[in-house]
């Protein structure tokens, strides 16, 4: 499909900004200014700063939860004013503005996607393109203009990693691919691998994949296939992170029949 | 009434998903993706983690300011995926989702209240019910469909302890119910019960109630009816908080006529 | 122009209120019921508490991001409470709600602008004005009223200082004005006083005035024009707040011609 022209096209904000300098809403006002009536949703703007990985994660899997031409802004840019391409991408009938430097890796991992290259007005400010490159494009994608009117096409994207993931028999090893405020543990281990049995090896602890938080007493360590579709770790009431002392990209170890790991 | 259908429906989000994390967002696509053109408020996302006094209070007194038709989401949700129940509710004209640990009991206390059982569709994320549970059921009420269509009536939600409020003779003995942003300690006695020449006994002080932080010196603590048409405590240009060595839970003594309390 | 009527208008609210209460929840319901359908764009609730200064530099450069007809809540309000007046205002086509403490210094001092009197209805809370005079006076201007129907003019509204700026020679002498979420320090001297060959003195450093920070390798200093038309002295990669040891106020020496400050 082409654009997201509706009675009020979605566009979100995923950005390290900050929740106390006023940037986010300098892009807001940009994007309004073009896109008067515009719903926009903040996915977070509390990324570390610069952090690329993080924002790889988080809009690969809340861009799911978004209709048909939603258009998702994701600036995190520490090469902003060098000469690293600015992007938009068409994946899953949903759009993407954001620098090429593999924030979009984990969308453009998920399938066909078209790509293209976006340009600089000279006018631009070279330390803020969230609100002079990107905004002005999202916005035309959510006024419904086409992807290819944006730019030349673009075939090579920078790429980051992918998540470690390989099977050795009936174990899967992967990693932590991210932290969330509940202090759980995200990995890589898609939950379509796993079946009742199936136990998790991390950190030197061996968890029993459970089927929510439930399924254990307060304090205990419980695996689950978490609502992002792949397995997690967590404590129930408690922080998995804090009891495993794990951070992202620790190597976790799933036997997917049961037995033990490796 | 039934339903807030209007041009733009409004929903309110309150969770403990923290501002890092893309949840919040997910639960907002899952809403959009209904109930395109939404108005959607941000409460708050940073009630601790699993707190759900502090959620409960601040429904309580939050939803007061929006109009008739308005939807509120409360997800603070330490049970989910165990048995506990999921509720909607209609209250004074406007309608709330969320689990039924006792999240609504402010607003139970506030009047009269219908609430029925919401069930959760085999599909449903057993750990994010926000996304899964919550936010279909809320996009359902704010299209306007009456909350009887939405579950069997629930005759006992789970409530919370009344906020301690007792009168011995002049003296109104409440608690502090919550500390804002501020240092400002909200308390449990009504308004309505004190008059000129009341005074407020906390943590070894006794503070004249004024009108507001005008009635003081900068550094001075001061009680007034606040916002919330409560008694409050507040040093001017401070935080009582601090001062007083204050936590919600706090006994708070008000004479309501002058004199000493007892 | 009058008015700030719509599809959606758009209302803006910066205020010390935090994101963990729901003081600006009920902002918002304040409005929303009076403006049903109005776009809320928060541009920070991060303020620290009775930060005049800190809101008038966020406010004076966020409003220029906005359209026509804007509506700008700016309410951080240490006075609250006192006899310190309530204002609206209108400056280059928007509009601004504020207490008369010098919120708006830096709106002010960019261009003409009319200044009305809010008046204080008996109901209000004397210690939540956002909620109750500023909210109500702001849903009226993005329902179109005009200024002069919401009180008296007023001719003499409290300023903060000037920041810094003066002219010795080639040295133009200014302050840092704002450190950022990066550790960027935003400065008062306007970029367009500066040229190629310039250089920035700021807390013991020459700093070279570059285009961005492509222009220095990782962990190197750099002051460029920055995307609100001053100087800024910022680290690729790094805080130049912390290499610096530099806070708000801090005086900077711009070289606009090359050679080295006095």
């Amino acid at each position: 499909m082409e654009g997201g022209a509706g009675v009020s096209p979605v566009v979100t904000l995923l950005t390290d900004f900050g929740a106390a300098d006023g940037y986010a809403a300098e892009v807001k006002g940009a994007l309004l200014r073009r896109v008067p009536g515009a719903t926009l949703v903040d996915v977070t703007h509390e990324v570390p700063p610069g952090d690329v990985a993080a924002a790889a994660y988080l809009v690969g899997r809340t861009w799911r939860a978004f209709a048909e031409g939603t258009v998702h802004l994701v600036v995190v840019d520490p090469g902003v004013g060098t000469e690293r391409r600015a992007l938009a991408a068409e994946a899953g009938g949903q759009f993407f503005v954001a620098p090429d430097n593999g924030v979009l890796t984990r969308v453009l991992e998920a399938g066909a996607a078209r790509l293209v290259g976006l340009a600089v007005e000279p006018g631009a400010s070279p330390t803020f393109h969230g609100r002079d490159v990107f905004a002005p494009a999202a916005a035309r994608l959510a006024a419904g203009e086409p992807l290819a009117a944006l730019g030349a096409p673009v075939a090579d994207p920078v790429l980051l990693p992918p998540y470690r993931l390989e099977r050795r028999g009936d174990v899967v090893i992967g990693e932590v691919v991210h932290v969330d405020r509940f202090g759980t543990l995200v990995t890589s281990v898609p939950g379509s691998t796993v079946q009742a049995g199936a136990s998790v090896h991390l950190a030197g602890h061996d968890v029993p994949l459970g089927r929510t938080f439930a399924d254990v007493p307060s304090g205990g360590l419980v695996a689950f296939v978490g609502s992002g579709g792949t397995v997690e770790v967590a404590v129930r009431d408690g922080r998995a992170e804090e009891m495993l002392v794990v951070e992202r990209g620790a190597e976790v170890r799933v036997t997917v029949r049961g037995g033990s790991p490796a």
